[in-house]
């Protein structure tokens, strides 16, 4: 069966009744979006805040290959797993990108018998809140170009204009383009470019407010362009930010659904993990780890980019303190870091498999050591997967003293992952976090680059053309100095070289540009190419997605 | 007391207890968006097809003026007024737009003591209908570009592009544009623009559509472009338009909110009333008439245009008969008619009033001799009015014999509206309607137009250039010249020129441009510019929209 065939086939249960169920919240605490998806409110959050925190669990991944790794179907499964052995658990998520499910890729809602429902709910418009970031993104917009039309007393520079309009749609035609044409009445011409909305500031910033009225003074401070000094134009000059938390208010109170097994998950925010931060919104976390003893939630991309800055961004900036990690690998996947082709990884490959578990374990060294989170390592398991190659990833890992275990959550659902949930329980009780971020606030934009490169990604140096330094200078200068930094470079490598697979060491990072999000208050460091807006494949999955004659979606993997 | 200030004074009532209440239709008929607003399932409507249709009664309007006339909120009043009266009535109107929120316009959810709730709500996201139809548009704009970039198969001229995108923005900047700028990687550059959410043949086709099926059929029949040889290409060749129903299945379920005196209110759908037929949907209005025994419904602008649409294009497509009519004026409004300035309106003047009802008296005879349908006049109450002017009134419209009633429910709600319910439903009781049609199917689309500008707008002639003849000779050589039309023209005046108020005779009716909405199933004519995306004013309505420290909106009038 496919995941959307699964997900069909489950029966919910009312999201209301669940809530009271499992978590104890009363009916009148949740905004009903049709009857299995609820918002939180705000109130009700903050009536919890002298509750003691639950534990939280961070689930990061290795380095991703094709072969998936299943970073949200191992949350899922380990939440699941939690409440069979009673446990009150829920999972935070991030909200998938609804553009993207008619390109290539399929949803983002888990996968198999472990899937968040209801699925086909989430991965489209869900509650609205991403067409609430997206116009919130786009009324800015419309501002800064309506203020140069009628007179433009700021000064803005229409060249140094650097806020983008967003849609959230595969639409490459929109990357590059000039707006304004035909006359007069039009306003200005300027070159201009739409990104996708996960790649607006304005969804770093949803993600990592605290409350409504942080999260207002955040988009006051957004920089939409510069005048012809270079005097910086931000959101609040323009009067914006009222009307865009307007637009955003509904938006930030976090969604409630729940998985295959009937737990909760809270599944809320979901920005870039390369131009942000990659995971699910600061409310929901801490909203989850009130209202329930275990948190599961999920960084984006391997480990070195979403679980640095899980640690470096989000905990930094909200208090929040992960107690134990768990890292995701498959065999496949480790195949693949050793060098074997996609064609050939249902082959056992016990020397490949030898070279790729560097790559793992670099992981587990950061994890451990750089962040200092105690850390199982989760083996989601494949049928293909030999004895052999089992025994030889357990074999090389024993002096890590870290806890292996094979996760079948994807085919039994929480069944099949209470092996992880018993050891992670153990972790929790066992080795206390000592959690630290891999630079201080104090320590200056270049230096910060350097520690990430050097300690987590094993990099020898720091490169920069002359340009890009000076910009850092300016940064540094003007003030941005103690921001954290946001690292966009492939997800593929510990280098800025997807090729570069398993555990490189020695290499150099080289950084290409620096961007400031003033808003979300990070410096990003762009290391590679960042693709903000997707293409559509020659064959979308929009061409296969449809209802059929019962009025059921099909073709939504 | 603004409108937003009375609308949060009022305490609501849970949707789901009015709907059992009101119309007893059980909870689980209804998918919830927050307590107070939800969808009605399809298959509910469904059940309910052999039921008796209740009465329609149809709002219209003097031409508008800057005076305004109150459209919605008389519809409102007047079913708040028949609920006092005992009756099970019920409200139908349009969607407000959420981009034109943020310019000059305030809300469009009533006014004064006749609103519907929860206002902010209805006036922003909703129920995230517009943001569903928005991207149904953009999915289908990226599929046409995606085809040409990956080799363009079905051979589209990209210079006969037709499809525009759409945003819920006022944001002049986009309406031309060029994209896929930036080589290869981007696709091939093209001339293009935006259109404002309600602009988009999506929600046109959303609005006529009687169910998921013909809704998806419709969305197929879409023209995106044509070939060189000027071959049309559909949504169908795109295989877009599954994904597209995909993207509007739930939009498509009619929204039920309430008005201020817990009445209840379905909002659904909100196409422009110039490229468009400027009225809520089919579904929305079809189920309004299976769930009360009353269904006040409003069309758009002045009644020449607005009601003329109701009649031809969506009564025509879905059996829909009114059984009455309510033109709404005011004496200001009248008095502009007759050439009194905005600024002396205030004043009394006989004179202009007198000169002024003519306008009035033209849509009475439209409403009654054109279309069959009983009328009555409501003159919506302002302070200003003198008992002169009233008189005046009364006495000039004697001889139409028709019911002249004075309504305050701005500032009283339903029990300022009693005299025109009482009046409406005397009309129903003693009036049959006697329903045409102003053209046939089988008229020609020239011969179309020709009886609209003459009955309707009291023209002498019709005329075009040899261009726009050919063109239209053109469409109805392929094969639509069945479809009806749709006039895009100014709603200030009977004829295309916006300054000849009152109710011009013999004036020449000029088509500039004819667009097929081979979708819709309508054939535009343009007799003037049509704006179909807005543009921001100098201290737009943004500026002032916040948060305060309630959490309450502020400045959304």
């Amino acid at each position: 069966m496919t995941d959307i065939e699964i997900a069909q086939k489950a029966e919910m249960q009312r999201i209301a009744t669940l809530a009271e169920e499992k978590l104890g919240i009363a009916d009148e605490h949740l905004d009903p979006y049709g009857h299995y998806k609820a918002k939180l409110s705000l109130e009700y959050l903050d009536s919890l805040k002298d509750r003691p925190d639950g534990k939280l669990i961070l689930v990061a991944a290795v380095s991703p290959t094709p072969a998936g790794e299943g970073k949200t179907t191992t949350s899922v499964g380990l939440t699941d797993a939690l409440n069979r052995l009673g446990k009150k658990a829920v999972v935070c998520l991030r909200e998938p990108s609804l553009g993207p499910c008619f390109g290539m890729k399929g949803g983002a809602a888990g996968g198999g018998y472990s899937q968040v429902l209801p699925m086909e709910d989430i991965n489209l418009h869900f509650t609205g809140d991403f067409h609430a970031i997206g116009l919130a993104n786009n009324l800015l917009a419309a501002m800064v170009d309506n203020h140069i039309h009628h007179g433009n007393l700021l000064q803005i520079d229409q060249r140094r204009v650097t806020w983008k309009r967003v849609v959230d749609m595969n639409d490459r035609s929109l990357r590059e383009i000039t707006v304004a044409l035909g006359g007069l009445n039009n306003g200005y011409p300027r070159t201009d470019g739409f990104d996708i909305v996960v790649a607006s500031e304005v969804m770093a910033i949803f993600c990592l407010a605290t409350s409504i009225k942080e999260l207002k003074e955040k988009l006051g401070n957004i920089i939409v362009g510069y005048t012809r000094e270079r005097k910086p134009i931000r959101a609040r000059d323009l009067d914006a930010h009222g009307a865009m938390t307007v637009l955003l208010k509904d938006a930030f109170k976090p969604n409630l659904v729940q998985t295959l097994e009937g737990n909760m998950a809270i599944i809320h925010g979901g920005p870039f993990a390369n131009i942000a931060h990659g995971c699910n919104s600061v409310i929901a976390t801490k909203s989850a780890l009130k209202l329930a003893d275990y948190v599961v939630t999920e960084a984006g991309f391997g480990a070195d980019l979403g679980a640095e800055k899980f640690i470096d961004i989000k905990c930094r900036k909200s208090g929040i303190r992960p107690d134990a990690s768990v890292l995701v690998a498959t065999i496949k996947a480790l195949k693949y870091h050793g060098g074997v082709a996609v064609k050939d990884l249902a082959e056992e490959n016990l020397v490949a498999l030898e070279k790729g578990i560097k790559n793992l374990e670099r992981h587990v060294r950061n994890l451990r050591e750089n962040f200092g989170l105690p850390c199982v390592v989760a083996i989601n398991r494949f049928t293909a997967d030999t004895e052999a190659e089992i025994d030889l990833l357990r074999k090389k890992l024993a002096h890590l003293q870290v806890d292996v275990v094979l996760s079948e959550h994807w085919a039994k659902g929480g069944e099949g992952a209470e092996d992880m949930a018993k050891a992670v329980l153990n972790v929790l009780e066992h080795c206390p976090a000592d959690f630290k971020f891999v630079y201080e606030d104090d320590t200056p934009l270049w230096g910060k680059m350097e520690a990430v490169a050097k300690k987590i990604y094993g990099a020898s140096e720091v490169v920069a053309d002359t340009k890009v330094r000076n910009q850092i200078k300016r940064l540094q200068d003007e003030g941005f100095g103690h921001y954290p930094i946001c690292v966009a470079k492939t997800q593929f490598s510990f280098s800025t070289d997807p090729k570069l697979l398993g555990a490189p060491e020695g290499h150099v990072v080289k950084i290409r540009e620096v961007r400031l999000a003033a808003g979300a208050e990070f410096v990003i460091i762009l290391c590679g190419d960042v693709m903000t807006m997707p293409g559509l494949p020659k064959v979308p999955a929009a061409n296969r997605i449809d209802l059929d004659d019962d009025g059921k979606v099909i073709g939504l993997f």
